[in-house]
This record gives C-alpha cells, structure tokens and sequence, in this order.
C-alpha cells in the first residue's frame, strides 16, 4: 500500500524510508552511481576512484548535549565519505535560514562548523545561504555534501560482505539519539549524557591500514546499529546474527530507553561505525579500533552465517532470539 | 552597523547577502578555495581541474510556468559549474520534505529532476531525505551540490576581467524573477510569461569555443543582471557601464515591472548568463551566442571602462546614467 501523503516514517530510515527511495526515487533517477544504494556515491574521474555524498541536517535542538547541527553537519558528512573508504577533501555548506533566526546562534553555529572541518582536516570549499520569510522553516537547516579520494583498493560496499564475516561496532550505541531525546524530554534522570557526533576518517583510515580485507562499514545514523544490520542484512541475502551482550551500550542509555519504552538499536548515533571483515582478521581489526580514541570502546558483536535467508536475529543473553526487523514508525523526529 | 537577526533581505542576493557572507561566513571558514568568493570552487585532483558548487532551493509555489523546484534544483547548480567552465558530470541531491506533502506532488518533482538531469547529461549519483513535523518546513526544499570538470584552460573569475572587455547577456531578463511573481500576485495580466529556468552547459561549451580569451561568466539569478554586474563591478575595482536600450526585456515583464514598481534588472534569471570577453572577441561570441537556442536573443549590452573605482553606471536612452548599486530589501522571497 503506497501512502499518499509523506509520513514522518518515511525520514527514519527504516521501512518507509526503503520504499520511498525504491519505489518513489530510484524510478526516475536510475543510473549506475545511484543505484548502489550505498551512502556515497563512488566514480573515476582522471583514473582515480573518489566518492561523492549528501545529507541535509534538521536537527532540534540545534544545540545539544556534545554537539550542535554545525558539528553535526560536518561529522555526519565526514562519516558517510569514510565508510566508503574515501579520505573527505572537501564539503559544501548550504544553510536554509528561518527569517528573525538569531544572528549570535548563526555565528555560534558557523564557528563550530567550520572548527569541525578543520579539526577532520577538510575545506569548506562553497556554500550557500537561502531565507525564508518566518514560519516557512524551523531556525536553521543545513545541507552539506562532500567529495572524498578513494585510496583503499577493494570495495567497501554491501555487495563485498561474505559468509563467516565478523561484524564489529566501534563503541556505545545510541549515545547520539539518547542525547537528543533528553534534551527534548522533561527527564528527572542526570543528563551527563552527549551525543557521539565525532568525524571517524581518522579511525577508518587506522582499521584500513590495520587489514587489507575489511568487506564494509557503514555509520551507524539514522535507524541505529539494529535498522542498518537489518537493512544490510536483507539486501546482502545473508542471515546475520548479533549478542546483545556484546553490543557496548551505557547504562545511561539504557535507562532513557526503559523509560521511554523505545529500543537503543534503533537510536541514531554520529560517531559510530559498523564493519564487516573476515573472521580471521576481526582480532586485529578490533585490536586497532581499540587503541584509536573513538574507537576504544569497540567490539565484535555478530557474525554473517553462512546460509539463511537474508534477515537479521538478535540472540539475547538467556539463550532466546529474535528477529530484527527494519524499524517502522519514527522515534525520534530530526534526530539529525 | 550589525543586525542582531535575520532578515529576508539576507537572502536577496544583495547588499545584506554580501556582508553576511564577507562577515559571518568567512571568518570562520577561511580557505583558498572559498576565499575567491566565485559560483563554484575551483581545485585540482590529481592533476585535473574540477569545480564544486551547492544551492538550497526554496521557491514558492513549487510549481510554476516553465519549470518546478525540481527542474530548477538540477539547472541553477548545472549552471553555477558551467559558468565556471565546468561540463557537469555529477549532482546530489538532498530534499527536506514537510509531514502530509502530497505523495503525487513528490513524484511529479522527482521526475522532473531526473528528465533535467538527463536532459543536461549529468547523473543524479547521490541523494538524502529528510522529513520534518508539520510547520517546521513550508512542503519542500531541495539541495544540489554539482560536481564539473573544468576543460577551459585559463581562468573564468571576476579577476580575470580587464578593462576594455564587452559584457554580453544570452538573452530576456527577468523572466524567471517575473513569473514567480505573476504566479503568486492576483495580476490581471495574461500570464504567458514562463520562467527561463534552462541548462547552460551546451551554450557555455559553444562560446568556450567561438572565443578562446573569455574572461568570466555568471548565471544572472538572485540580484539580477543589475546586482550581479554591482557586485562584481565592486569586486573588480574597474568602473562598468550597461546601455539600457540593448538589455533584451520582453514587453510583459517590463508591464509587470511598472505595475509593481520594480527594476527588470534585479529580477533573477534561471537561464542568462553574462559574460567578459574582449572587445574584438565580442562579434564571435555574439555569433555563437545568438546560434544558440539559449542564446537566440543574446546582446552586447555594455563595457569595462579603463578607469574609474569598482561601480557599474546604466545609460538610458535619453543621455541620462545612474550608478546601480547592489539591491538592498529582498523584492521576491523565495524566488528560487
């Protein structure tokens, strides 16, 4: 059944986020790059690969807890050029403005974008600024798209995945989407919780080095740890499995997550990759994403087995297990 | 003196456009390539030169005679990299869509993106949406960022025009500009009047050729003829002057200029460029131009004096000039 109006669904990234991209986008937009499916879109130019990515950020609050939508903008941009193994050169910033948005805010905003490129080592290299008359737009929207030289010589995409895969997680899950949810919610809790958002070109530049057959990674954004597995899950037509007693989550984060009733696979982190890379390679892999800073909290949390349809299942620490599906509904709107 | 919000005038492409970039942007975002405050950076990878550029789209209505958002998100970013002599090869393309857009409307945009893009040869290679809660956005808005290879060898920037050189436009200004207008005011004029939005690549290409010494391009849109020729008259530090019997203006948009009390030259363009060249390359370019079925219309309309501070004058028809400055106030928001 097709909706005849956009949902919030459709901007999780689970269910109905799929079906609008395969059923309402690729029709008309076919071509090779697109139709990858990956988050960048990877091509030659002068005999040497680079990829090529987009996101539009809408986050609110545009200030919270370990990060504002400028950071995030360029953490999340960052990220997507890296999981495709491209080193990110350079980014555009594009900024929708709500007219009466406040200058001071913009600046704020403006200053943390441009530290974060910076500090990943990337140029802001051009930009755009529209306004829109109040009420058309929410404060502040921002777009940034990216350009990244591919250096790594096998392609990291779905599609290299094979059975026997180890699959790692380089830290606590859900940090990001937690972060967010406290600071729009009337919690009694502590909130000394932050959002991930960090650039990780460094640490998969260390992971590449540290193994010459890491198959994929993917950040771990909008659906969680559980929506992406589940995505990649079904479009690799592998069974994949995950234990969730190996899966890093604070204790924090568990806490908002009982309370709201919501599930921490499912949360959105910024700074959190997954990765795929044979079994026999996952000690050293995970012995390198250890000794980087973001990545010290990593571990192999699954595997990919080696028949089976292609679907996801959690097995808990009581021995049960359960399916993972594609998130439907939207937990958390303009989570980034 | 230094507004503490805001205003739509940020947005017009104008005097508040400028100072918000030269003093909120730029300071903070500091580099080679955004420094040269062109369409489209310019930089090499791997010993080729491309260009790079991005726009948000956010005109109102989504619809209009001669063009959508979509056809316009994939010909505004193909022309900010063809005036930089760029062939556009690759576009994102990232929409922030509002809860309860219509499915139909959606698809209808989709499609018409992906026939400009193909129309123009450049592949749609990667994509985001984003949707956001009633109110926070006004239906949808679409970002593309473009990637070009450069193939002219010298230069096309504001710092390549010399004293002495033509100024050329490919064509009847202010189409676009006046038919958003006409769609939204109740005028009772006939409205055959339709947007100019068009892809330049194949026109730029062809006067490339018919000239190898043209010195700068720029797509007119948002400030017009008049305030893109100010602002780099400005930036040039040459004096420039414009005959105002030889601007192509069609008939209907000067009526709904004098209705409405606004100049034809700051209306934006979607499918004009104004370009440098010299003096005695002028004929050939005009040639080419006007071979062109973009350039059917295209005109020599004025000239870099050899003197004189960085200002553009219009000379009217009766002897009388005036200095044009950029435009202050934003006459259409949300023109493009």
């Amino acid at each position: 059944m097709k909706h005849d109006r956009i949902l919030l669904e459709h901007g999780s990234g689970g269910l109905l986020s799929n079906e609008l991209v395969t059923e309402t986008f690729l029709p008309h937009l076919k071509n090779p790059c697109l139709d990858r499916l990956e988050d960048s879109a990877v091509f030659n130019l002068n005999g040497k690969r680079y990829c090529f990515t987009t996101d539009s950020y809408v986050v609110n609050p545009i200030f919270f807890p370990g990060g504002d939508i400028g950071s995030l903008a360029v953490h999340g941009t960052i990220n997507d050029l890296a999981v495709a193994g491209g080193r990110p050169l350079f980014l555009s910033a594009a900024f929708i403005l709500e007219e009466g948005f406040p200058m001071n805010d913009l600046e704020r905003i403006v200053k943390s974008l441009g530290r974060a490129a910076a500090d990943a080592g990337v140029f802001i290299a051009t930009g755009d600024t529209k306004v829109v008359p109040r009420g058309a737009a929410d404060g502040m929207f921002i777009n940034t798209a990216g350009i990244g030289e591919i250096r790594y010589p096998a392609p990291l995409a779905v599609g290299s995945i094979r059975p026997g895969d180890a699959i790692l997680v380089s830290g606590f899950i859900g940090d990001h989407g937690a972060a967010i949810l406290a600071s729009r919610e009337e919690l009694t809790l502590s909130t000394a919780l932050k959002s991930d958002s960090a650039p990780l070109n460094g640490l998969v530049e260390s992971l590449l080095e540290a193994s010459p057959r890491v198959h994929a990674m993917r950040d771990a954004t909008r659906g969680g740890l559980g929506g992406i597995l589940a995505e990649i899950a079904a479009r690799s037509g592998f069974e994949m499995t995950m234990e969730e007693k190996d899966i890093p989550l604070r204790d924090e984060v568990r806490g908002i997550c009982e309370i709201m009733g919501i599930e921490a696979i499912f949360l959105a982190n910024e700074g959190k990759l997954v990765l795929f890379c044979p079994e026999e390679d996952a000690p050293q892999v995970l012995k390198a994403m250890k000794s980087h800073p973001l990545g010290k909290d990593g571990a192999v949390i699954g595997r990919v087995l080696e028949h089976g349809p292609g679907r996801l299942v959690l097995n808990n620490a009581f021995g049960g297990s359960r399916e993972i599906d594609l998130p439907t509904g939207e937990l958390v709107p303009r989570i980034c």
